[in-house]
Protein backbone atom coordinates (compact mmCIF):
# COMPACT_ATOMS: atom_id res chain seq x y z
CA UNK A 1 0.00 0.00 0.00
CA UNK A 2 1.15 3.65 -0.56
CA UNK A 3 0.81 6.60 1.44
CA UNK A 4 1.17 9.96 0.46
CA UNK A 5 1.94 12.89 3.18
CA UNK A 6 0.57 16.04 1.89
CA UNK A 7 1.47 19.46 3.13
CA UNK A 8 -1.24 22.21 3.02
CA UNK A 9 -0.61 24.90 0.39
CA UNK A 10 0.37 28.15 1.21
CA UNK A 11 -1.95 30.22 3.81
CA UNK A 12 -2.43 33.54 5.55
CA UNK A 13 0.32 34.68 7.90
CA UNK A 14 0.02 33.97 11.41
CA UNK A 15 -0.13 37.54 12.28
CA UNK A 16 -3.76 37.88 10.54
CA UNK A 17 -5.75 35.18 12.63
CA UNK A 18 -5.33 35.30 16.18
CA UNK A 19 -6.88 31.42 15.74
CA UNK A 20 -4.25 29.52 13.57
CA UNK A 21 -6.55 26.90 13.23
CA UNK A 22 -8.49 29.27 10.94
CA UNK A 23 -5.52 30.23 8.95
CA UNK A 24 -7.05 29.59 5.42
CA UNK A 25 -4.97 28.96 2.32
CA UNK A 26 -4.11 32.36 0.17
CA UNK A 27 -5.69 32.51 -3.25
CA UNK A 28 -2.45 31.54 -4.82
CA UNK A 29 -2.20 28.87 -2.12
CA UNK A 30 -5.24 27.71 -3.27
CA UNK A 31 -4.19 28.05 -7.20
CA UNK A 32 -1.31 26.79 -6.53
CA UNK A 33 -2.61 23.51 -4.67
CA UNK A 34 -5.10 22.84 -7.68
CA UNK A 35 -2.25 22.65 -9.97
CA UNK A 36 -0.44 20.18 -7.95
CA UNK A 37 -3.41 18.12 -7.39
CA UNK A 38 -4.10 18.27 -10.96
CA UNK A 39 -1.03 17.31 -12.48
CA UNK A 40 -1.09 14.30 -9.33
CA UNK A 41 -4.25 13.09 -10.80
CA UNK A 42 -2.61 13.82 -14.54
CA UNK A 43 0.47 11.11 -13.09
CA UNK A 44 -2.76 8.81 -12.75
CA UNK A 45 -2.95 9.03 -8.73
CA UNK A 46 -6.24 8.21 -7.07
CA UNK A 47 -6.40 7.45 -3.32
CA UNK A 48 -9.60 5.74 -1.80
CA UNK A 49 -9.53 8.05 0.97
CA UNK A 50 -7.90 11.73 1.86
CA UNK A 51 -7.49 12.08 5.84
CA UNK A 52 -7.05 15.48 6.99
CA UNK A 53 -6.36 17.62 9.49
CA UNK A 54 -8.98 19.59 10.94
CA UNK A 55 -7.07 22.62 10.59
CA UNK A 56 -8.41 24.73 8.02
CA UNK A 57 -5.76 25.42 5.46
CA UNK A 58 -5.22 21.18 5.46
CA UNK A 59 -9.13 20.26 4.98
CA UNK A 60 -9.00 23.48 2.30
CA UNK A 61 -6.33 21.11 0.47
CA UNK A 62 -8.28 18.23 0.63
CA UNK A 63 -11.71 19.76 -0.13
CA UNK A 64 -9.45 20.80 -3.94
CA UNK A 65 -7.82 17.26 -3.94
CA UNK A 66 -11.02 15.89 -4.56
CA UNK A 67 -12.12 18.98 -6.47
CA UNK A 68 -9.36 17.17 -8.98
CA UNK A 69 -11.37 13.90 -8.58
CA UNK A 70 -8.39 12.08 -6.48
CA UNK A 71 -10.54 10.78 -4.12
CA UNK A 72 -14.32 10.30 -3.59
CA UNK A 73 -13.95 10.73 -0.11
CA UNK A 74 -12.09 12.99 2.84
CA UNK A 75 -12.39 12.14 6.21
CA UNK A 76 -11.10 14.33 9.21
CA UNK A 77 -8.37 13.00 10.91
CA UNK A 78 -7.27 14.48 14.49
CA UNK A 79 -4.31 12.97 15.08
CA UNK A 80 -3.01 14.97 11.62
CA UNK A 81 -3.61 18.05 13.33
CA UNK A 82 0.33 19.50 14.86
CA UNK A 83 1.42 17.51 17.47
CA UNK A 84 -0.65 14.30 16.59
CA UNK A 85 0.34 11.07 17.49
CA UNK A 86 1.29 8.79 14.36
CA UNK A 87 0.19 5.69 16.74
CA UNK A 88 -3.43 6.92 16.08
CA UNK A 89 -3.16 6.51 12.40
CA UNK A 90 -1.51 2.88 12.76
CA UNK A 91 -4.31 2.20 14.96
CA UNK A 92 -6.51 2.98 12.14
CA UNK A 93 -4.59 1.64 9.12
CA UNK A 94 -4.01 -1.49 11.67
CA UNK A 95 -8.07 -1.89 11.60
CA UNK A 96 -7.02 -2.90 7.79
CA UNK A 97 -10.20 -1.53 5.67
CA UNK A 98 -7.57 0.67 3.68
CA UNK A 99 -4.57 -1.27 3.76
CA UNK A 100 -4.68 -3.74 0.73
CA UNK A 101 -1.87 -3.72 -1.30
CA UNK A 102 -3.42 -1.88 -4.26
CA UNK A 103 -4.63 0.92 -2.46
CA UNK A 104 -3.40 4.31 -1.92
CA UNK A 105 -4.64 6.94 0.30
CA UNK A 106 -3.65 10.75 1.15
CA UNK A 107 -2.74 12.17 4.74
CA UNK A 108 -3.04 15.50 4.54
CA UNK A 109 -1.48 17.89 7.39
CA UNK A 110 1.75 20.51 9.10
CA UNK A 111 5.21 20.33 8.94
CA UNK A 112 7.18 19.37 10.76
CA UNK A 113 4.76 16.94 11.90
CA UNK A 114 4.70 14.93 8.26
CA UNK A 115 8.13 14.63 7.91
CA UNK A 116 8.82 12.64 11.17
CA UNK A 117 5.35 10.57 10.81
CA UNK A 118 7.73 9.39 7.51
CA UNK A 119 10.85 9.12 9.03
CA UNK A 120 9.48 7.18 12.33
CA UNK A 121 7.65 5.07 8.74
CA UNK A 122 11.10 4.64 7.26
CA UNK A 123 13.58 4.21 8.99
CA UNK A 124 12.22 3.89 12.64
CA UNK A 125 13.58 7.24 14.20
CA UNK A 126 12.51 11.04 14.21
CA UNK A 127 15.13 12.96 13.04
CA UNK A 128 13.42 15.99 11.55
CA UNK A 129 16.16 15.66 8.33
CA UNK A 130 13.34 15.62 5.73
CA UNK A 131 12.30 19.24 3.87
CA UNK A 132 8.69 19.08 2.97
CA UNK A 133 7.19 22.62 0.85
CA UNK A 134 4.28 23.42 1.13
CA UNK A 135 1.35 21.38 -1.37
CA UNK A 136 4.54 19.31 -1.37
CA UNK A 137 4.00 15.54 -1.26
CA UNK A 138 5.93 12.12 0.23
CA UNK A 139 5.49 9.52 -0.97
CA UNK A 140 5.96 5.57 1.39
CA UNK A 141 5.36 2.11 0.35
CA UNK A 142 4.23 -0.08 3.37
CA UNK A 143 5.87 -3.43 3.67
CA UNK A 144 3.31 -6.21 4.41
CA UNK A 145 4.56 -6.43 7.35
CA UNK A 146 1.83 -5.92 9.96
CA UNK A 147 3.79 -2.73 12.16
CA UNK A 148 4.92 -0.11 9.35
CA UNK A 149 6.98 1.53 11.68
CA UNK A 150 10.36 1.45 10.61
CA UNK A 151 9.68 -0.85 7.77
CA UNK A 152 8.47 1.39 4.93
CA UNK A 153 10.18 2.26 1.89
CA UNK A 154 10.46 5.75 0.66
CA UNK A 155 10.07 6.50 -2.94
CA UNK A 156 8.98 10.04 -2.94
CA UNK A 157 9.65 13.72 -1.87
CA UNK A 158 8.84 16.71 -3.89
CA UNK A 159 6.95 19.87 -3.91
CA UNK A 160 5.51 22.28 -6.93
CA UNK A 161 8.78 23.04 -8.08
CA UNK A 162 9.29 20.07 -9.30
CA UNK A 163 5.97 18.82 -10.06
CA UNK A 164 4.45 22.13 -11.80
CA UNK B 1 25.42 23.02 -0.47
CA UNK B 2 22.81 20.79 -2.72
CA UNK B 3 24.01 17.99 -3.71
CA UNK B 4 22.08 15.83 -6.78
CA UNK B 5 22.05 11.71 -6.58
CA UNK B 6 20.84 10.87 -9.81
CA UNK B 7 20.55 7.36 -11.08
CA UNK B 8 21.97 6.35 -14.73
CA UNK B 9 19.18 6.10 -17.07
CA UNK B 10 17.67 2.56 -19.00
CA UNK B 11 20.62 0.74 -20.55
CA UNK B 12 20.87 -2.53 -22.02
CA UNK B 13 19.68 -6.20 -20.49
CA UNK B 14 22.39 -7.71 -18.26
CA UNK B 15 22.30 -10.86 -20.48
CA UNK B 16 23.10 -8.89 -23.88
CA UNK B 17 26.83 -7.85 -22.46
CA UNK B 18 29.42 -9.92 -20.98
CA UNK B 19 31.11 -7.09 -19.03
CA UNK B 20 28.79 -5.20 -16.30
CA UNK B 21 30.63 -2.29 -17.26
CA UNK B 22 30.23 -1.63 -20.94
CA UNK B 23 26.23 -1.67 -20.89
CA UNK B 24 25.12 0.90 -22.87
CA UNK B 25 21.66 3.11 -22.61
CA UNK B 26 19.10 1.69 -24.58
CA UNK B 27 18.00 4.46 -27.21
CA UNK B 28 14.58 4.89 -25.10
CA UNK B 29 17.37 5.27 -22.22
CA UNK B 30 18.87 7.90 -23.71
CA UNK B 31 15.47 9.78 -24.85
CA UNK B 32 14.07 9.88 -21.23
CA UNK B 33 17.22 10.56 -20.11
CA UNK B 34 17.58 13.85 -21.91
CA UNK B 35 14.23 14.12 -21.13
CA UNK B 36 14.93 14.69 -17.40
CA UNK B 37 18.15 16.91 -17.78
CA UNK B 38 16.21 18.96 -19.94
CA UNK B 39 13.50 19.52 -17.21
CA UNK B 40 16.20 19.60 -14.47
CA UNK B 41 17.58 22.57 -16.91
CA UNK B 42 14.02 24.14 -17.05
CA UNK B 43 13.50 24.29 -13.55
CA UNK B 44 16.87 26.02 -12.89
CA UNK B 45 19.57 23.41 -11.93
CA UNK B 46 23.35 24.46 -12.68
CA UNK B 47 25.69 21.85 -11.63
CA UNK B 48 29.02 23.31 -10.70
CA UNK B 49 30.44 19.67 -11.97
CA UNK B 50 29.12 16.05 -12.49
CA UNK B 51 31.10 13.58 -10.85
CA UNK B 52 30.19 10.13 -12.67
CA UNK B 53 30.42 6.33 -11.79
CA UNK B 54 33.46 4.84 -15.21
CA UNK B 55 30.51 2.56 -16.39
CA UNK B 56 29.02 3.12 -19.21
CA UNK B 57 26.00 3.40 -18.85
CA UNK B 58 26.58 6.40 -15.98
CA UNK B 59 29.20 8.08 -18.02
CA UNK B 60 26.56 8.39 -21.07
CA UNK B 61 23.84 9.85 -18.42
CA UNK B 62 26.66 12.60 -17.26
CA UNK B 63 27.13 13.42 -20.91
CA UNK B 64 23.34 13.93 -21.93
CA UNK B 65 23.42 15.74 -18.78
CA UNK B 66 26.26 17.90 -20.35
CA UNK B 67 24.21 18.54 -23.64
CA UNK B 68 21.09 19.57 -21.89
CA UNK B 69 23.46 22.58 -20.65
CA UNK B 70 23.01 21.53 -16.69
CA UNK B 71 27.29 21.33 -16.31
CA UNK B 72 30.59 22.77 -18.01
CA UNK B 73 32.65 19.94 -16.39
CA UNK B 74 32.26 15.96 -16.04
CA UNK B 75 34.73 13.76 -14.22
CA UNK B 76 34.72 10.21 -13.49
CA UNK B 77 34.77 9.29 -9.93
CA UNK B 78 36.11 5.85 -9.56
CA UNK B 79 34.14 5.51 -6.13
CA UNK B 80 30.89 6.21 -7.69
CA UNK B 81 31.13 2.72 -9.59
CA UNK B 82 28.94 0.02 -7.74
CA UNK B 83 30.30 -1.18 -4.18
CA UNK B 84 32.54 2.32 -3.73
CA UNK B 85 33.19 3.83 -0.33
CA UNK B 86 31.48 7.06 -0.09
CA UNK B 87 34.28 8.22 2.10
CA UNK B 88 36.01 8.89 -1.02
CA UNK B 89 33.66 11.01 -2.02
CA UNK B 90 34.00 12.94 1.73
CA UNK B 91 37.35 13.42 1.68
CA UNK B 92 36.94 14.90 -2.20
CA UNK B 93 34.51 17.29 -0.45
CA UNK B 94 36.60 18.22 2.29
CA UNK B 95 39.07 19.68 0.08
CA UNK B 96 36.81 22.15 -0.38
CA UNK B 97 36.54 23.26 -3.89
CA UNK B 98 33.05 22.98 -4.42
CA UNK B 99 31.94 22.86 -0.97
CA UNK B 100 30.39 26.08 -0.82
CA UNK B 101 26.81 26.71 0.38
CA UNK B 102 25.81 28.30 -3.40
CA UNK B 103 27.22 25.26 -5.38
CA UNK B 104 25.49 22.37 -6.63
CA UNK B 105 27.28 19.44 -7.48
CA UNK B 106 25.75 15.91 -9.36
CA UNK B 107 26.88 12.44 -8.80
CA UNK B 108 25.78 9.89 -11.29
CA UNK B 109 26.25 5.95 -10.07
CA UNK B 110 24.00 3.34 -10.19
CA UNK B 111 21.38 1.54 -6.90
CA UNK B 112 21.66 0.67 -4.51
CA UNK B 113 24.62 2.70 -3.71
CA UNK B 114 23.19 6.07 -4.21
CA UNK B 115 20.47 5.29 -1.79
CA UNK B 116 22.68 4.05 0.62
CA UNK B 117 24.71 7.29 0.25
CA UNK B 118 22.21 9.28 1.05
CA UNK B 119 20.82 7.44 3.99
CA UNK B 120 24.26 7.66 5.11
CA UNK B 121 24.44 11.25 4.70
CA UNK B 122 20.81 12.08 5.86
CA UNK B 123 20.33 9.76 8.78
CA UNK B 124 23.92 8.29 9.48
CA UNK B 125 23.05 4.69 8.69
CA UNK B 126 22.34 2.85 5.92
CA UNK B 127 18.86 1.07 5.56
CA UNK B 128 18.17 0.13 1.91
CA UNK B 129 14.73 2.14 2.47
CA UNK B 130 15.40 4.64 -0.16
CA UNK B 131 13.62 3.70 -4.04
CA UNK B 132 15.55 5.89 -6.50
CA UNK B 133 14.17 4.70 -10.17
CA UNK B 134 16.72 4.71 -13.35
CA UNK B 135 17.06 8.83 -14.08
CA UNK B 136 15.62 9.63 -11.19
CA UNK B 137 17.25 11.86 -8.71
CA UNK B 138 17.78 12.42 -4.99
CA UNK B 139 18.56 15.86 -3.73
CA UNK B 140 20.62 16.55 -0.40
CA UNK B 141 21.24 19.27 1.19
CA UNK B 142 24.38 19.58 3.44
CA UNK B 143 24.81 20.89 6.35
CA UNK B 144 27.46 23.44 7.00
CA UNK B 145 29.04 21.48 9.66
CA UNK B 146 32.23 19.93 8.51
CA UNK B 147 31.25 16.55 8.17
CA UNK B 148 27.82 15.65 6.14
CA UNK B 149 27.46 12.10 7.51
CA UNK B 150 24.43 12.32 8.96
CA UNK B 151 23.95 15.90 9.19
CA UNK B 152 22.34 16.41 5.80
CA UNK B 153 18.77 17.24 4.94
CA UNK B 154 16.49 15.62 2.22
CA UNK B 155 14.89 17.59 0.04
CA UNK B 156 14.27 15.72 -3.32
CA UNK B 157 13.44 11.90 -4.34
CA UNK B 158 11.74 12.02 -7.98
CA UNK B 159 11.58 10.35 -11.08
CA UNK B 160 10.64 10.29 -14.86
CA UNK B 161 7.17 9.42 -13.94
CA UNK B 162 7.10 12.25 -11.54
CA UNK B 163 8.76 15.01 -13.47
CA UNK B 164 7.88 14.54 -17.05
Amino acid sequence: MEVYLIRHGIAAERNEYTNDEKRPLTDRGKEKTLQVARRLQEIGLHFEIVLTSPLLRASQTAEIFQQANLSPKIETFPALAPGGNIQEWIDWYLQGRYNERENSIALIGHQPDLGNWAELLVTGKIQGKIVLKKAGAIGIRLSKLKNPIGTSQLFLLTSPKWLL
